[in-house]
């Protein structure tokens, strides 16, 4: 099967199906409806197989994931998803290995009413890049430099199941069968937090999506915002699963972990009942993790009260 | 030196450099403005290693053309060109080949007053992975699917000087140096037609941008459009390099070339002196190339004016 045929009868809907897109796939360009008087939210992200993802992932799992990372930073912008772009390179026309991975992209696109608006396809090494683009009124967007001292910092769901997983998968850890399931799970299906951005927007001072671990993104926040934190340790919100592992591995998964995909954000401490509200509206838990301080830099607070000072490190491609 | 740092250092400019930008790379998203009415025109192009590109390109012509393709695309709908992202994967962080690139892609970007807007920098295969932005009013795109019987066929430029080129790097064949420098620029630094894509508004009635050749390329606008074309084979432009090859090797690469990046679009006949205008305003040549049939199927016209069916297949990746 050719490259043509495949986009054909794996990425492209009936034109009637599209509501954000004047012009779908198939054409030179596709052709989107951004609403009067809204900014147009791009971000573009790239899947390289044994970098982001293992060859063991189940494909339509990293056809959801190559979106979802991509849905999350609209999320962290505040943004109201409008449609993507896939570009993928792929070792041979594996047709059903592409099947899969456009339905599991599909159903991550349905659930947050958004179209694959055009992208490529071209033989290469295993690669998928896409870029989301969304729609966000001047001046709501949420952006990673307001951070203000005093400001509550909070956190969505639980942090550093991914990493555990991943920690599996590298052999240094066994879990249980359903254990591994639930972790594995939050690895290859994040699940980005788009209704929470957008129930964000006016509330949160700042925000970022939560890819390259906490203290990395955190420090990303700290330099362009020009403040510290202090983070609790033990106000890390964790899966009964993390929380049976050995402390060390329980840190190193939550402050490192990487691939959570959960918001990040600051609200003044005022907020607070519109914060856990705006969480109760979006169907997910927030919680409050620490505050920031006009004092830069990063101060941990340990289970014992103990403070420690943390190099902001995350995740780096070269490093 | 590490990811951020080779962002920061290369791909980051000052935010007041930004015109159409409200919020340039370094956040989760980029905010784009899009004019007041207009529909957002978007492509997304990949480009891999041994593919799209050999190992022995400079980096700042393989920065050059990542973006000339996608611009390309964006000169085939007739959009005007506001922004773009990158998404590279590089196999190792080599800041003299990330300094050259984006060096060619900044040239052409400045040369069109686009944006890099955002991106990613990953470690994998190298792979360039540009998704490009631009604006059209709603009803003016050029299409695929315009074309009708009767239409004059018009190209841009000279065809077949990449497939030249690269018949050289494949080593049947060999060109004296001006000769090879002459067709290997055609190859490597393709200029995409932006200007005469938007002066062909509300004038062509079809168009496309030749990346896979002219015959495959023609297909899809023949099929998208539901009609056919008649061409003379004596009416292609080419090079002086092209027209002093062999006469199979000349058809070979003005039928099957690819990597054109010409322009191929139709117009009513009664349109012929306000086409010609348009060119001479964008400052590049057009040549009428046969017409639009209403019989499906593409006759191919000889030197010797005999007519020969041919089948419009183009370049296919999986193919």
């Amino acid at each position: 099967m050719g490259e043509f045929e495949l986009i054909e009868r794996h990425f492209v809907r009936p034109q009637r199906a599209l509501r954000h897109a004047a012009l779908g796939p198939g054409d030179d360009c596709a052709l989107l409806r951004v609403a009067a008087g809204q900014q147009l939210a791009v971000s573009s992200d790239m899947l390289v197989e044994g970098r982001h993802f293992l060859s063991t992932v189940a494909p339509d799992r990293l056809g959801h994931k190559a979106l979802a990372v991509n849905l999350s930073d609209l999320a962290a912008c505040g943004a109201e998803p409008l449609g993507c772009t896939l570009a993928l390179a792929l070792p041979r026309a594996d047709e059903p290995f592409v099947a899969a991975l456009a339905q599991g992209l599909f159903a991550l696109a349905d659930r947050h009413g958004i179209e694959l608006i055009g992208g490529d396809l071209t033989a290469g090494p295993l690669n998928l890049c896409i870029t989301v683009m969304g729609q966000v009124p001047p001046g709501q967007a949420l952006l990673r430099s307001g951070a203000r001292a005093g400001d509550t910092l909070w956190v969505s769901g639980c942090l550093g199941d991914a990493r555990l997983a991943l920690e599996v998968f590298r052999g240094r850890l066994a879990l249980a069968g359903t254990d591994f399931e639930a972790v594995r799970r939050a690895m290859e299906c994040p699940e980005p937090r788009v209704a929470l951005g957008l129930t964000l927007r006016g509330l949160a001072s700042s925000a970022i999506d939560l890819s390259d671990g906490l203290l990395g993104d955190l420090g990303h926040v700290l330099r362009r915002s020009g403040v510290g934190a202090r983070v609790e340790l033990a106000a890390l919100p964790r899966s009964a699963v993390l929380a049976a592992q050995a402390p060390a591995m329980q840190n190193e998964c939550l402050l490192r972990g990487g691939d959570d995909y959960e918001l990040l954000f600051t609200a003044a401490p005022t907020a607070k009942a519109r914060v856990l509200q705006a969480a109760a509206q979006s169907g997910v838990a927030v919680s409050a993790i620490g505050h920031i301080t006009a004092q830069p830099g990063l101060l941990l607070v340990g289970d014992d009260g103990r403070e420690q000072s943390v190099s902001a490190l995350g995740f780096d491609h070269f490093g």
